[in-house]
């Protein structure tokens, strides 16, 4: 069993879902990875990560919209203004969601798709932080 | 240390929590594991995984009744109703909730119970990837 | 690679967020951890964890009012009220957000900041598990 990591730089084209998980393959079958657990993590809170098939792009936009009711822009009750009214909506999105998980591995493919859930109005440069923890083909 | 998996067909009545507790430990005695990780994972987007003790029924009657006001069924505001009024519903539940689960393993035993959270009224057949990384009994 | 595993008895003052991440890095140390994967975890249903750097505090107060507002305390729809008007609300904020979290480590370093979310209202004594798993700095 070993560990290794890596770190992605996502540039984003604003709020929305952005798949990973092509990224995610490319990145498992370079380490040759086999059996064993990816870890993705967002070292931000305003943005989040969403297990998701690419399938019906209406499931998408479904998702955005139902988060812009659950926790609006520019909200009345809202201090931390800071960056705009998509500031603390975006950081409360991504509590709702996650920032980190484990997806398991199998003959180096991971479970389920992968999506970026990128919280602010603008386009933003992100950090992914990429691992695998499990066995490599050569072991 | 090692990494074992295996995959569990759930056969569930529909629309509730269903308890996986006692499948794990089963399956955590069986393959001798120790101390380390266990993960839980549903390869599904309408259907997620809850941490809860098997308390209080009332407690996962609320839980139902919370979901059924947070993400409403047949909501207008969604697009995607392929599958009927409990389609978009549910995958939005899941994404409010964990399709994957690390529980900590200590003496051969998960650290708290967990359930299948099933969001579509029918029932259904799920897959379950159940693995564990870490030290084993004959190490 | 390696699993080393402690338990922490955090004594809180009620709702609210308690940081977590000296601790953290404090134990990841002790331990010698270099890179892998750090898991907390809570073994509680009423208490939940937190990403989030220690940033404006107001961001710290919107994420409790918001939450205050998303899951009222004493909603006349619960049928659990056993231990008060704060026992459903916590089980569902609980359940909204993470009781574990993965946390990659790179250079002996967590890769973000952790909080302890306290549901309850008043002062509780909670576990939390800490584990790593990954290379140490010895191997």
């Amino acid at each position: 069993m070993r560990h290794c990591s890596h770190e992605w730089q996502v540039n984003n084209g604003g709020r929305g879902l952005y798949e990973l998980t092509q990224k995610l393959q490319d990145w498992l079958r370079e380490v040759d990875a086999r059996v064993g657990w990816a870890n993705l993590f967002v070292p931000h809170t305003s943005a989040s990560l969403l297990l998701q098939e690419n399938a019906d792009p209406d499931v998408r936009a479904d998702i955005l919209d139902y988060f812009a009711r659950l926790v609006p822009d520019g909200d009345h009750g809202f201090r931390h203004r800071n960056e705009g009214p998509d500031d603390m909506s975006a950081h409360l999105r991504s509590v709702l969601t996650q920032n980190s998980l484990i997806i398991p591995v199998r003959e180096g493919r991971a479970a389920l798709g992968v999506f970026l859930f990128e919280h602010r109005v603008r386009p933003v440069s992100r950090r992914v932080l990429v691992s695998f923890q499990g066995v490599m083909e050569e072991d």
